[in-house]
């Protein structure tokens, strides 16, 4: 009578690698095949390993986000196959608690190297970095970021069903055109990719046609959700997902403690293993019922509360770091926005790399302030004060303080920028010129030496 | 003893044309006479006349939006000598209130002509339209688009401080290079014009020389702020804003009764003339102190509260609504957002134009929410339901309600757009074409016949 | 075309005596003329005196707090005839708006003196006290009380429709039986006073009638609500009041500009005169319908909000001042509470008559904790620690700022307290006891020498 | 490197009784043996049975609630030892998470019979009564009341350090005198009894003298907080308590996933067995420091928000349900409040015993609103809608639907009472007589025949 536990319907092992795990699976496709079924109605947990698959360690350097192997990640637990869902329908996923393994109390964050992922700000910041964050019950702090403790905002990065046929043949065709038309000097989209490629439990044939077909787990897409890495879609959360196949294909992973807006550095929620609660309904002929093209959510009412008098704004327009003005461009905007925020914070001790770490992972809030203003869009980011545990309200000078090192990848070594010292941008009546080279990268002349 | 009443510095008049009076102005320059003197600690009232200086009437026709002369708009009062206040220093600018006029208890949303101003999503609604809002204390509803009420997220859309010479040349070189290279079909930037340009109380020396180096007020620009259009800058907000010229030079203008995130439309907010009470504060040396280049802000704690539970989040990928995959764009991805929004409402009887004018001036919530998924930059934009008076929770299929319509331009019918209708866009599965015109456009049939 | 202004229904004179002027009157009787008519549906404003009309004065002595005339307080506006209400209807009262009068930007929070209408805890705090507040804005600050600026939860602390015949005559009685049975020192409950009865524009049979049978305004009602001091029945709330004569006769009055859970200090609130705007709407067969039998409100959205953190909550319990154990006795239990803020706040220089004006205008909350653990009741009250520009929270000694003083009446002399000092009540272990009189009362000495 | 797991430091076993567990206690005494250790600093995993130590089945009988052996309840787990604590210090206790065990995911909610323990409301509903309710991650729901379900809002019932000898020589003493003075038919308060006395590891020696002396653990008490039953003493929450004697004796226990402020039905939370994870910290001296007498506790981030326009709230004053007038005794507000709240809600197809066991475990919010308007004390209890799967809102006559019946004590049949029947109480121009018995009892009528 009444619960006796939940049942787990997606276990994984960290005994052995996550390619070789057929609950696991790394491709949407169509024709992986189903890791276990979900009555409609049910509630199941579903347990996760984290995006890269256990390759970052909880440690002091940051060697293993620079050599982290791109082709091993994104494992998503799953598909599985919810009880009576046909195309057409949406699938009601809510979000009843997601977690961290008891004995796992650990997340990390990290940025990527330039050269090997790169990040929102890679141009500005191009060595490997890392922090490390323990988790007490609700909360998380870190050795890498003193002074900081906050609840998290957990949630999932990514969940959605998989495509039909013919959604993945629109996915690969219009991605394939933005690859076939690239001019810039770094990817701009992911094609289908056989290698390390992991189909779940599907045959040799399978895996084949998964490898040349499927589509890579980066991109969120509006047709499905996917990782689309939203901050708020944390427990409580109900989710509508259209369905494109029967029995609708679900599948879920790349876990977050916490994250802000933007995710800004790539790796840059706090990345974790964990398990999710969630129940499963289908709403027959949601799609059309509800006039829906991509997934839409509530979000749950336990997300952490600050007032809003809590939060520090930052403003920032589509004038880049070399003084050039963009045309409406929110992508440049949100970038300032993103670089104001760290001018503001290194002046109390932090170097950029923590600053850059804490952003990406810590709840700010990205909003899109005026769209319309030509030529400059405005975004806004809203710093919750109360994350530290000193003031950071704007009140004059500020004391720095000793906050240590994150982690770096090997023969990196961070110039710390004080607030007025000459590593500076102060140069405000002569432009927003690009002066300082805040992390001295003496790679070459390790290595040459 | 005590106060017995705020001072008001800047007093507005409604029976002489806004390019009359002296205490008002339409440029960014340096030397525009003061209209008058604060001082530093001071808490003043301020009136303001609406941001097209009464061009908009309260009435049933959106002729005059689509008319509306757009060299005559943005009339800001000021600017305001702060006592002590010098270049280098920060101005702290506390909105201790916003009211509109008593007497004018009304404002406006406008979507602009595509030929006469445009808006976020003029190629897919081209026409001009109007919405007006009654005030009843805290509240606004309007005849133009039934079933909603919601509280005022008051707040100025433009307020800064004067730009040095040297910033102001800054800006019409950066915009001017943008000018210069612009290859789209309409304008990326408007320069200086001396056509309709009012300089205060400035002679014609001054006015000839601000009409033809002053900057124009349509953009918010990283060093001052100016027309930023942060909604949540609303009641009770503290904001730091840079100090260029002795004596700061402060303006303010474009009071709105509410907007939602972007402002969407362009004449988006909820436009009005009104009252606003500001306490200024000089932060000596507050520029460098802080280490800021552009103004932050905190907000107040009266802002209309709704749970994270009584949202609606709609999701929006960077792929247009032809089907092309662009590159990170977070523009392209909050328009798509947009337009799920929109397909949701209409389903309820709404037409796209209500819509699109609602969400506009509605306190929706537009956020960042992933920009690092290559190709993918994922928005969303959250839809308070708690300002219906209706339930607008998906739950399945929509009943439509009498809407009756917005306001529009002479000469154009809208065709509704009902769900499941033949004017819908629910090809799903073939990707994501463009195909209804909502609006049927009539005028070239209607004044040929 | 649309509102031009919002009709003003009930004006009141500030060069004229309350009791002189028809549109007000100060006790609930059914007899008493309508002041005007109210559509069903219609949006009015009506202006209000505050509570004690006009016999508080705007200075630095508390003396008109000591020689207040109770019986003649509580001028309210009204009663209005609301088109169509009838008896066991539901009037549906939406609170649009208040604010004080533009030329009267102050108010007041009093300690009455013991002898003289006294308050909560008047027997630690005889003397009559007073702090004036000035409004900037949403916002108020006090000469009296320094280091302290909030947001006004503003609202009216007096709404209500006339009672009937039968229900009038319920509350005499059940009041004359407690009147009867009282042996306390004090009063208990206030019969009706034909002195300074004030019957609107009622000719002298009417005037008479009423000042021998009509119910004095002090207390709150279950039947008809009246002057209940809810602090959250603020800007946008709907109220839902029981109707029990035809037309309703409604009346509203004793405007706050911000009070605490309990309006401690009896004249706790921020007392003012101002203007409410409210939306009616009767709902027919209301009583029966809502199954009501006494009034029901829902908040409004524009509450001052801080995040939950923000606030030291502080409990008490049924045991005295003099280490008396009472039964599940909530009201002492809130007394101790009340005290215990007291001993906290002291310590930061803050004078204990200083810190009981805060308390009862300060929007703290008042919340009861258990109400069923034999023998003792708890209550919390939480301190928003946002009010004070300066920290509060509990991280270890404090330091003691100057604070100056809050008004006095003549002849008293305030004892600050300081943490350690030899009047504290730090003598934990050996039991509560009750040592320090915190004001040195020396009218005696004072007239006798 | 890092945590690799959080020690916990008190495990409870379910295969043995509670009294034969050394980790456990029920009474407050300095002398029961340290059950463990805790360093400065240190977070730990503390394990708790339910507060009748497992006495109480997920079963649809309330048998077991009518039966409860009230001597062998509120077993706490500890005390423990914090290094370093000292008399006069402050222990700050740090709530980071508190959570069901895995395998026992459900509670239960009970009324006491009035013979056997009682309720707040225990003279209008004297039958015991029960729900049962399920976790889901975040949220609960309950057979025996369905078209509920909420989040929790978790929390600890009980958590106290040990009083000293002093101290607990005040608490006999007092309570004593109470006892000894009773004049009710009912009891007070509780006297130490041997009976059922746990002691921890005490041996006999320590086991007399604490059944002898040991204060019970039914009331919190100002000294050290204890069984105070506070809702949003949740996860997050840092709590100070006084420290009476060296080494802290902390204890805790009586877990509870969600509660109404009040607990009004005695055993009114949603109890449940569970892991509760503590950071302690010591502050030397801080009893002094802070001026403190009694705990005060800072709420945590993440408790469930609705928006303010989301409540119902009620009003109740000191009129009890015989339609006598009080002199401003907040208890009978509050009873009266919680009475309109079930009148209102009955409406929906409720038992009366449903909406009593309801109001006593979901979060309701019970404020003090006015308690100096003699002689009326007005008590508000705010109802969140959006606990509820269908709109409760006041919009006219409400529709019943079919709502089963929560677990009775065997011969107890429950007479439904709906809006306008005959049980009903509406005689509201009578005055407030009590009409309807809700329950019919027929326990002597079934043991007769």
């Amino acid at each position: 009578m009444g619960l006796s536990g939940i049942r787990t319907v997606g276990k994984v092992s960290f005994d052995k690698p996550a390619d070789e795990q057929e609950v696991l699976h790394n491709r949407w496709h169509p024709d992986i095949p189903f890791a276990g079924t979900i009555k409609d109605g049910e509630t199941v947990k579903i347990e996760c390993v984290d995006w890269t698959g256990g390759q970052i360690g909880n440690n002091d350097s940051a060697d293993d986000v620079r050599n982290v192997d791109l082709t091993k990640i994104h494992y998503l637990t799953g598909p599985f196959e919810v009880e009576g869902a046909q195309p057409g329908d949406m699938l009601l996923v809510e979000i009843m608690d997601v977690q961290p393994f008891q004995d796992q109390p650990w997340g990390f964050t990290g940025v990527f190297d330039k050269n090997n992922g790169g990040g929102f700000l890679d141009e500005i910041y191009p060595s490997a970095a890392k922090a490390i964050w323990d988790f007490e019950g609700i909360y998380c702090t870190s050795r890498h970021i003193p002074h900081v403790k906050f609840a998290g905002l957990i949630h999932p990065g990514i969940l959605g069903c998989a495509p039909s046929a013919e959604v993945l043949e629109i996915w690969n065709q219009r991605e394939g055109e933005l690859i076939a038309a690239n001019k810039l000097d770094r990817d701009v989209a992911l094609p289908p990719n056989p290698v390390c490629a992991h189909a779940g439990s599907g045959d040799a044939a399978i895996k084949e046609k998964v490898g040349k077909e499927g589509a890579r787990t980066v991109p969120g897409r509006p047709e499905h959700g996917g990782n689309c890495d939203i901050k708020n879609l944390s427990r409580g959360s109900k989710v509508y997902l259209p369905v494109h196949v029967p029995g609708a294909k679900f599948s879920v992973g790349d876990l977050h403690f916490s994250q802000g807006d933007g995710e800004i550095s790539f790796c840059g929620a706090i990345e974790m293993a964990g398990i999710i609660t969630i129940n499963f309904k289908v709403m027959k002929n949601g799609m059309a019922d509800l006039g829906m093209k991509s997934p839409i959510y509530i979000p749950g009412p336990v997300e952490p509360q600050f007032g809003p008098g809590r939060y520090i704004y930052f403003e920032g327009f589509s004038v880049d770091e070399h003084g050039k003005q963009h045309y409406m461009d929110v992508t440049v905007a949100y970038r300032q926005t993103c670089r104001r925020l760290i001018e503001y914070l290194r002046r109390f001790g932090y170097s950029d790399y923590q600053i850059y770490l804490l952003m990406s992972c810590a709840p700010i809030q990205g909003h899109v302030a005026g769209i319309v203003d030509i030529p400059n869009a405005c975004t806004t980011i809203g710093l919750p004060v109360d994350i530290f545990d000193f003031d950071i309200l704007p009140s004059g000078p500020a004391k720095a303080l000793e906050m240590g090192t994150c982690a770096f990848e090997t023969g990196v070594k961070e110039g710390k920028v004080t607030a007025g010292g000459k590593n500076s941008e102060h140069s405000f009546g002569g432009g927003l010129t690009h002066k300082a080279t805040v992390v001295e990268k003496v790679k070459d002349a390790v290595s040459s030496s």
